[in-house]
């Protein structure tokens, strides 16, 4: 198994502070969302504060309740604690919890934080930091189905698409495991590598890394970074699709999106450039990849002219095509396990 | 400019230690083949240690000879200084030398080494460490012309053709810089990016900043590393071209190799294959990139089969095919200036 980031104990207590954006608790409310079943409670320091609906709980009644982390799942300006936020750290401790952070200010940099870990024997987990030692990636073959997420562009729902997709096959008794890459994906997870602050030359070996040989007949559903046509970010995108040598690719999109994220100006790839341009990429570490699916993102589309957008690119490529939020995964798993028949039998075995 | 990493003060001496093996003095060699005008002499600890038939000089003698840095050109097992070459270390400091150093192990790790340019106010120089505070990448067309050689695999004469094309310009009067983006480059030219030990969200931003814009008429020979067919640092590469956004490319290949560096079993790609991807990646960030000659590394053949291959592949992909060191780059050069003649007129200034 992959030691490369220890596994962030479970359960959690998601701690929301005085967050009133909504955008701001995105982090915990994935959490919530897909792992409902490790959270607890929440954390909140006003009554005003955002909320997930869960139990708003002191330090010692999670701990009472069987908490084991407090997980920061705030992305406050800066990605800096407020002084605020420190001191509820530092009672988090005090009362038995250890503590995850994605935020850019590092837990361990903090010295009231890291004294108190010490002598509290406590935790600290700072997910934007990859694992020491990491390999660089040979692209040897390894045994075992894995199906990675890829993107027009950044930010258009291949963590999502992951981890609906990994729900999907749960569903369906087919043994899986979503493999995170970024930091949300990791705090939902509880493990996975931050593929973006790994140094260049161990970007493909990081993910060969986390998604070690398996011979369960299995899959592993790792989640995609940044996009092959975007400028800033594509040197990661190829690392992350060499070291997955995906068996399986999913495409992901938001249809209408007017430019590449971040970048006005620059426009998105057509959706047959971007199959073509990571089947040619991904056939280096594995040959016999296929497309499985598209997953549009049609958030900003009324449902109507979604439904239509979905049947008409499923009529033009060949593939099912459907937004996981608004329709599910199902006709891409269906396409996946068609593709992968023998793998289906082999793994009919509960997870 | 580029204020990334500070220039290595010149000229140096290169410390070649007791060195017995000639490729361990693989860097030291490249500064004194491409930049003899700043090399003082060598420091040599032995009689039979490996020589560059420069001067060797006490630390006393190369300070008066003017030198301002001693180069750690050599490369021990493992990447790490023997006790012996920290006293030589010290003592060079003690002299008032400068020092850098391409080794694995650090210059400032070594508190000996740190407390002694501490106090005698030296600068220690490790070319492995990026700059920090690195710009994401952004795309955006930036003035000046720029050439990147790209390859086939690592290590097929990538640095070498971007050295005797800098060289071939700057004798035609044709403005130029090299830009180095590896550790050997950057000691040769004394500044550069480390672009394999950057962190993975910032290669191509890493790249911008190399080579930023110019307005001289003037190329910038950017050192290209890696290959997008390598899958261990394929990711690199795609970084490095999407940063370098190149108007000129030339592919360097090693006719012959047997097998990816590294990776027994695994081919070279065509070298229509590694023209038509390389310029496909480059297109999205240079719309109007183009293929201007390449380079082959011939020392494995013997001198009329090398002649007569390069006379063939020419033919076949009617680009100009030379052996930098065998045939040197003219031919290279000349398609590249026929390529942007505007440039040509507008750069004929001197050097």
């Amino acid at each position: 198994m992959w030691k490369g980031f220890d596994v962030i104990p479970a359960p959690y207590l998601l701690y929301l502070g005085s967050s009133q954006d909504p955008l701001s608790i995105k982090t915990a409310r994935g959490v919530a969302h897909w792992r409902p079943e490790k959270c607890v409670g929440e954390r909140r320091l006003s009554a005003d504060a955002q909320s997930l609906g869960l139990a708003n709980l002191s330090y010692g009644e999670a701990v009472a309740r069987g908490a084991r982390t407090m997980l920061i799942g705030v992305a406050n300006r800066g990605g800096v604690m407020t002084e605020g936020d420190v001191a509820e750290v530092l009672a988090a401790i005090a009362a038995g919890l250890d503590v995850a952070s994605g935020l850019h200010q590092r837990l361990r940099d903090n010295k009231d934080i890291a004294q108190a870990a010490a002598r509290h024997g406590r935790k600290l987990y700072d997910v934007r930091d990859p694992a020491p030692n990491l390999p660089v990636g040979n692209g040897e073959k390894r045994a075992g189905y894995r199906l990675l997420t890829v993107g027009t562009d950044c930010s258009v729902g291949k963590m999502y698409t992951s981890l609906a997709l990994e729900r999907e096959l749960k569903g369906r008794n087919v043994r899986c495991d979503f493999r995170a890459t970024g930091q949300t994906g990791i705090m939902i997870d509880g493990a996975g590598v931050p593929v973006d602050a790994v140094v260049a030359d161990f970007i493909s070996g990081s993910v060969e890394q986390l998604s070690p040989a398996r011979s369960d007949g299995g899959w592993d559903i790792i989640e995609g970074q940044g996009s092959l046509y975007h400028p800033s970010y594509a040197g990661v995108s190829l690392g992350l699709l060499h070291g997955a040598q995906p068996d399986a690719l999913v495409i992901c999109d938001e249809p209408g999106r007017a430019h590449m994220r971040g970048l006005p100006g620059r426009v998105l790839p057509s959706l047959e450039d971007t199959i073509r341009v990571n089947l040619e990429a991904a056939r280096l570490t594995n040959p016999n990849v296929v497309v499985v699916g598209v997953a549009f993102n049609t958030s900003g589309l009324p449902r109507a002219a979604a439904d239509r957008l979905c049947a008409e690119t499923s009529d033009r490529t060949g593939l099912p095509v459907q937004d996981p939020v608004a329709h599910g995964v199902s006709l891409i798993v269906d396409r996946m396990l068609e593709c992968f028949a023998s793998s289906r039998r082999a793994a009919s075995a509960g997870r």
